[in-house]
């Protein structure tokens, strides 16, 4: 093994997998990524898995078992005590027994938690310019999701799914959520609430960059595309990209009113969609934020990105029971 | 002193102060209530609490002396590690040094937190069926208040300003708050967000119950007198009632997706709206909140209300820094 106690790292996402070696350090030292494949069913997912954990394990110069464990993120809801994804939409997946099957293939420990939760752990260790006491992490991509760790302690919640910041209503007389819920957060601060409320846009006024770059497809309009058209400095484009950010400003606020971290940090596809809306978070969380929390907290933006994932998932086994990080 | 050792927890409320004299398995063996008289000012009010406690401690048979700490409860933002009530709106404070001028008047230590978070310290301690490993306590009175307790800890967050719940916006394009943040719960689920849309909706149609009882004043339309009108069965008040708890349940599922705790309580003054209420909150929370999270949530009524916090005030000296729960 190179770089002494090398770690392995799984980011198991819907349509790619990607895997990577860490060192002790928190630093990346190879990785690969290659599709998901989710035609190819459980099975052919996990034995796709083993295979390239093996091969990244060789190809940096030792084998599996040279590894104590390996981590795997995952979205959707796990059973983190024995590793079963319980609930993965993205996968197909209801009560899928990952850690138990990849172990048995691997023949070493598997680890398995939730893919926003094993970024916040990589974000906590190794994204931070300084360590802090309290750290909230909230990734926003296709949806939104969110890890908070305080006094070392990662909050996992009595069933495992703490933190789940999507589906937290910031509206609660709007539309129903597929969770049930009224008026989610994702609905509207995230890649498909961005394109949803895109589509609205352009339904009620064709006559916009929006339509034409989807080429007259309401159904291809989406976050890229509502992202292109603002680089085209499209005024509408541009609206809702801001109207997007102060939306997600006023969620930060509950979290930072209910959660009083002195760290909080955003990351995710969405931050890709430029300053303005990452400054427009940032001044609608600083305005509508209880005064005498946001004034002692930090906020950061992701600076590990997509990478955050595959290092926290390789650190997932140092954390014990109650989710305390002991590194 | 009577019953082993004795503690004492003082509850600083706006209009009244309640003192009480508990025993190390939370009962409450002694107690009194006198008038804030918020006129009097900072020095007026902490010398009769001085007065008080020493009072109380001899008519349970001892001094202030055998006493290891009085600890206080108050309605407001507290700098906890130095026992300053750095705001409190309902007394006219800021920057008020109550810890260390009631320690200089008693010369014993003395221990001051927000009282929604002394009431979760004897919610948890003593007002639970069985012990839990996570306790999430709602207080829903005039305002709204909460505390959250895992693993033993109470969380205080960075600056001692976790748990704002009643700032977490519902509705992210509501009306503003005095907060600065927008459609907070407060204007919404609480005694003055009752009463205020019990005015709006008298305002747009004065023939109503609520007119007649409230002397045909808008302004004396209050929680108190929905409650009046809708124990002689009036449908407005009814129908504001159930709407009241149907928001407050989509609030509680915010927090059970957020936190995730295994027990959730409700308490407060709103409890007194009566079954309805309750069962509309509890109904609404299950509805929303995210299934695999709600499933394994334990819902309790508070069984010890106002109470709850003279007993949790008694118990504050009890915690370490790090809000650890040594008893």
């Amino acid at each position: 093994m190179t770089q002494g106690k090398v770690r392995v790292g799984v980011d198991l996402g819907g349509t790619k997998v990607a895997i990577g070696a860490v060192t002790g350090g928190g630093v990346l030292v190879a990785q690969e990524t290659f599709s998901t494949d989710a035609k190819s069913g459980f099975d052919g997912i996990v034995a796709r898995i083993a295979e390239r954990v093996r091969a990244l394990c060789q190809e940096i110069g030792g084998s599996e078992q040279s590894v104590d464990f390996v981590g795997v993120a995952a979205a959707g809801q796990i059973e983190q005590e024995t590793g079963v994804v319980r609930f993965a939409p993205n996968l197909g997946w209801t009560d899928a027994p990952l850690g138990p099957r990849l172990s048995e293939l691997l023949g070493i420990r598997v680890v398995v938690d939730n893919d926003v939760r094993a970024a916040t752990v990589g974000e906590y260790l190794f994204g931070l310019p300084a360590p802090t006491r309290s750290f909230y992490n909230v990734y926003v991509g296709t949806g939104v999701g969110s890890g908070f760790i305080a006094d070392g302690r990662l909050l996992r919640g009595h069933s495992n799914s703490a933190c789940e910041i999507g589906h937290h209503s910031i509206r609660y007389d709007g539309p129903r959520c597929t969770c049930g819920n009224y008026g989610c957060l994702e609905l509207y601060a995230s890649g498909t609430g961005l394109a949803r409320r895109a589509r609205e846009a352009v339904q009620a006024n064709k006559n916009t960059r929006l339509w034409t770059l989807a080429g007259g497809d309401l159904e291809r309009i989406d976050s890229h595309i509502v992202s292109q058209a603002a680089k085209e400095n499209d005024a509408l484009a541009l609206s809702l990209i801001r109207e997007t950010g102060q939306i997600l400003g006023i969620a930060l606020s509950n979290i930072v009113n209910l959660f009083n971290p002195e760290v909080l940090m955003i990351g995710g596809g969405l931050i890709g969609l430029g300053d303005e809306f990452v400054m427009e978070a940032h001044k609608s969380f600083r305005d509508t934020g209880l005064k005498w929390a946001v004034e002692h907290t930090r906020f950061e933006v992701s600076r590990l990105g997509v990478k955050a994932s595959i290092i926290g998932a390789s650190f997932l086994g140092m954390l014990d029971p109650l989710g305390r990080i002991v590194v």
